[in-house]
C-alpha cells in the first residue's frame, strides 16, 4: 500500500523569491496548468470556479447598466484588421493565422481573434440605421489568442478569457460618459468583490490601444511592489466607425458615423488576485469570489468521531444556506494536513469541530488572513459566519489599500526618482511633461512605464523629472508586469 | 423624417417554405445573424440570452451531479489528434489549421478544437496517479470549430458553443452508469427545461463518436418531420486512455488504465427550440429559458395615458420578483406592431393594459402558444403569471410530445417503408438486422438513417426491412438534420 498520508504541498518562500512562490502557488493550489502549447494555459477546476464568480459578478454590475451578452466569431478575415492602420500595426506581430481547413487551403487567411472591434465593426454596420437603434451596449465573454514571446500563467499567456465591451453612441460625450462608467464599473467591481484598490487614469498616448482615441485604465499594486495593468476602457472616437462604416441616420436626416468605445477585463485578474492577497502560505481569496469560502475540518479521533460526522453534516446544511460551504470529512489525511491544503488553496474560513467542542456546543472559525481563532456558539452561527466573511473581504482590502499606500511615494527630481526605483519597488508619483521622447526614456534608462495620469487630482506645479521643464501633470510610475 | 411605424417583420410561411421559414425567424427575431467568415454566425443578444439561460439550466444539473467546470486550450498538436487512429479519420477532413504566429511559421501545426479528447487526455495523463484521484469529473463551456462543406444557422456551423463533458472512472461499468446518467440528464434539460421530448438510444457503430466504444443520443422531432440528434454521451472505454497513457496506482497496487466518457451539447439546440416549437407567427419560446418571459404592452391612448404608465410601472416592479419581466412603453409604435414584434420573438406571455382594464383593476394576459386571453385582477397577479407560464412551458412540451406521437409509424417491409417516406416525415420504428451493410443500403436508397436503438424496450420479432433476415432490434429511422 502506498502511504495513506500526502506531504503538504511545498511552496517556495514569497519573500525570498516571489516568481516561483507565484507559479507554485498556482500550480499546488490547482488553478491552472501548463497547456502543451506553448504559452498556452489549462485553468483547473478551482481556478474556474473562481473565474465563474468572477464573471457573475462583473456581469450582473454590466447588464445592471444596460450591457447584453452576445457571442462574435473566433476568426477574422486579415482584411478586416488591415482596415485600422494603428489597429492592424499593433496586433499583426502576435496573431496566430488560421491558413488550412481540412485538406484545402483558405482563399484568404483567417486571425485568431486577438480582439474583436474589427469583426464587431462590421456588424455594426449591418445593424445600426437609425439615431433609435443607438446606443448599442453589448459584451461578450470569450477565449482570444495573443501569440506571447514570453507567458507567465494567467498574466500573459497565449490564449486567454476575458470579457470584451463594444458600444457604439449618437454623440462624442455620450462615448466619452460611457468609457468612465466602464472604468468606474471596474473600480468597483475589483475593490468591492477582489478586495483590490486600484488607481484610475488614463494612459499615455504612447501605451494607449492600437485605434483608441484615448485608453483609460485601472492599475494596482502588487504585493512585490509592480504594478499590474488590471482593466482598460477604451473611448475609441469614430477612428473604427470610419474604417467599417458605422453610420446612422440622425434625427435631423443626416448620416453621421457613430461614436464607440470597447473595454475589457480578462483572466490576467487571477494573477491580481494571488498577487495581491496571497502569503507565505498559499493564496488568499476575497470571500466574494472564494469557490469555498468555508471548509469544515472536523477532528475525528477517538469515540465521539460519528457523533462529530454527525455535526458536520447538520452544520454543512445549515450553512449552505447561506455561504459556499464544503465539509473535507476524509479520514486518510491528518486535520493538520488538510489546514495546509485549505490553506494553500485560499479558503477564507475554515471552521473546525471535534469532541470538545461538540460537548461546549461550539466550533471554532479560523480567518485565513489573518490565522484569528474564535470559539463560536452553535447557535447564530449562520451570522458569525456571514459577519465573519464580511470582515476578512474588508480585511483583505484594508490590508491592500495600506500596503498601496505606504508604497506609493513621490520624486521631483531624477535622483530622486531612480534612487526610489532601487531602493523599493511600488507607485511613484512625479511630475512629467508630457513629451513621449520623456516617457521612452525613463522607460529606457530605469525599466519603469507610466502607468496613468490619476483622475480626479488638482494640478500641482513641478518640473519633469526627466528634461527639467514646467509640469504640472503628476503622474504615476512603476515597473509593471 | 422617416416614418415612425416600422413595418412588422415578414417571414416565410412555415408551412409552405420551412427552411426559409427557419432562417427568417432566427434573422428577424434577432437570435443571430450570418458572421463575415464563411459559415460562421455572430449570436446576437436575443439568442445569447436564450443560450445563457439554457447553460445556467444545464449548468445546475451537471454541478448537482459532481460535476465541475474547467477550460482546456483552444490549440491542440497536431501529433495528438494522430494518437487515436478512429479519432484523427473523423475529425482531420474539418478541422482548421494555425499554421503561423505572427511572422513565423510555426514548427508544429495546431489544430482548432473541434473536440477536446486528446489535449484533455494529456492533461489527465499528468493529473490522475491514484485510485484516490477518481472519477474525475469536469466539463467546459467551449468555442469549437469544425470545417463544414454546407451550413446552417444554428445547425451546423464552422464554429459553435457547446459544453464538453469529459470523465474518469475506475472501472468499465462506472463509466458505462456516467454515460447513461448524463443521457438522462439531457433527456431531463430537454424535455423539463427545452419542452422538447426525445427519444433516448444508442447509436449504431457506423454513427458513433470516432475513437467511442458506444455513442448515446437523445433525439428529437422537429416539427418538418425531421430528426434532429439533440446530446451526445460517449463511452470511450479506454481506446483514450491507451493512446495518452492514463493509467492510475489501482489500491491493489497495479498500475491500470482509466475507464472514460465524453458527452456534449451545442448552441444546435437553438435550432431544435425554434424548429420544435416556432408556428406562422415566429419563435415561441419555452418560458424556463426565454430571455424575457413576460413583455407588458400598454395602450397609451386619450386621456389615461400617464395613468397607464404609472401602472405599467407599478405592474413591472411586482413581476421582476417572481419572472423575467420587460415593458415596451415606446410611443412611436402601436400596440399591434408590438404584439407581432414579441410574438417573432417568442415571449410567452403579453400583459396588455389600457385604460379600460385601469377601471377595471385588470389586466389581460395572452399566451404565446395559444394566443388565449385572459382578463386577470391586478391582485393576485404575481400568482396568476407565474401559473400561466408554467402552463405554457407544459403546453408546449404536451403539444411537442403530441407531434411526436402522430409523427412515429411502424414499418415491417421496405415497401411498407419507403412509402411511409413517401407520405409523411417523422420517425419511422422499424426492425433491423444489425448489419452495417443493411444500414448503409438504407441511407443511400432513401436518404434516411437509423437515429438510435431505443432504451428500455423490450425485444420484438420481426424481419430486418432490408434483407428480410429475422431482426428483433427495432430502431428509430428519420430523415435528419
Amino acid at each position: 500500500m502506498e502511504s495513506q498520508e500526502k506531504f503538504v504541498q511545498h511552496i517556495a518562500s514569497k519573500a525570498e523569491d516571489f516568481s516561483q512562490w507565484y507559479i507554485d502557488v498556482i500550480l499546488k493550489a490547482e488553478l491552472a496548468d501548463y497547456a502543451p502549447v506553448r504559452g498556452c494555459m489549462v485553468i483547473r477546476p478551482h481556478g474556474y470556479a473562481l473565474w465563474e464568480n468572477m464573471q457573475a459578478l462583473l456581469d450582473a454590475r454590466l447588464k445592471a447598466t444596460g450591457h447584453k451578452n452576445a457571442y462574435f466569431p473566433l476568426f477574422i478575415p486579415e482584411s478586416f484588421l488591415r482596415k485600422e492602420a494603428e489597429h492592424v500595426e499593433g496586433f499583426a506581430p502576435e496573431v496566430a493565422w488560421v491558413t488550412k481547413a481540412g485538406s484545402e487551403e483558405l482563399p484568404e487567411p483567417l486571425v485568431v481573434r486577438p480582439t474583436s472591434e474589427t469583426v464587431i465593426g462590421h456588424m455594426y454596420s449591418k445593424w445600426i440605421k437609425s439615431w433609435r437603434d443607438l446606443p448599442v451596449l453589448i459584451n461578450q465573454w470569450a477565449n482570444v489568442v495573443r501569440w506571447e514571446k514570453t507567458t507567465r500563467l494567467f498574466l500573459r499567456t497565449s490564449e486567454f478569457l476575458w470579457q470584451e465591451g463594444h458600444t457604439c453612441h449618437r454623440t462624442a460625450d455620450e462615448a466619452e460618459e460611457e468609457t468612465l462608467k466602464i472604468l468606474d464599473i471596474y473600480r468597483r467591481f475589483l475593490s468591492e468583490d477582489l478586495a483590490i484598490p486600484v488607481v484610475a487614469g488614463v494612459k499615455t498616448e504612447r501605451e494607449k490601444f492600437a485605434g483608441a482615441v484615448r485608453t483609460y485604465s485601472v492599475e494596482a499594486l502588487m504585493s512585490d511592489g509592480r504594478a499590474l495593468q488590471a482593466g482598460t476602457s477604451h473611448n475609441l472616437g469614430q477612428n473604427f466607425a470610419k474604417s467599417f462604416d458605422i453610420t446612422y441616420l440622425d434625427e435631423d436626416n443626416e448620416l453621421k458615423h457613430v461614436w464607440q468605445t470597447s473595454w475589457g477585463v480578462s483572466t490576467r485578474l487571477i494573477g491580481g488576485i494571488i498577487m495581491v492577497h496571497g502569503d507565505e502560505r498559499g493564496l488568499a481569496l476575497p470571500p466574494r469570489v472564494a469557490p469555498i469560502q468555508v471548509v469544515i475540518v472536523p477532528i475525528l479521533a477517538g469515540a465521539a468521531r460519528d457523533a462529530v460526522l454527525a455535526a458536520v453534516g447538520s452544520i454543512r446544511e445549515r450553512l449552505s444556506k447561506v455561504c459556499r460551504v464544503e465539509a473535507d470529512c476524509r479520514e486518510e489525511y491528518s486535520p493538520g494536513w488538510k489546514f495546509n491544503e485549505w490553506e494553500l488553496k485560499g479558503v477564507p474560513i475554515r471552521l473546525e469541530i471535534g469532541p470538545r467542542d461538540l460537548k461546549a456546543g461550539q466550533v471554532v472559525l479560523v480567518r485565513r488572513d489573518t490565522g484569528e481563532k474564535t470559539a463560536v456558539p452553535m447557535d447564530g452561527l449562520e451570522s458569525a459566519v456571514t459577519d465573519l466573511l464580511d470582515d476578512v473581504q474588508k480585511g483583505l482590502y484594508q490590508r491592500a489599500q495600506r500596503f498601496v499606500d505606504e508604497n506609493t511615494r513621490f520624486a521631483e527630481d531624477y535622483d530622486s526618482f531612480k534612487e526610489t526605483i532601487e531602493s523599493h519597488r511600488g507607485f511613484i508619483d512625479a511630475p512629467w511633461c508630457g513629451d513621449s521622447a520623456c516617457e521612452a526614456a525613463i522607460k529606457e534608462e530605469t525599466g519603469v512605464t507610466i502607468r496613468c495620469l490619476p483622475l480626479g487630482r488638482p494640478s500641482k506645479p513641478g518640473k519633469c523629472i526627466r528634461c527639467g521643464k514646467d509640469a504640472d501633470t503628476w503622474v504615476y510610475f512603476a515597473r509593471a508586469y
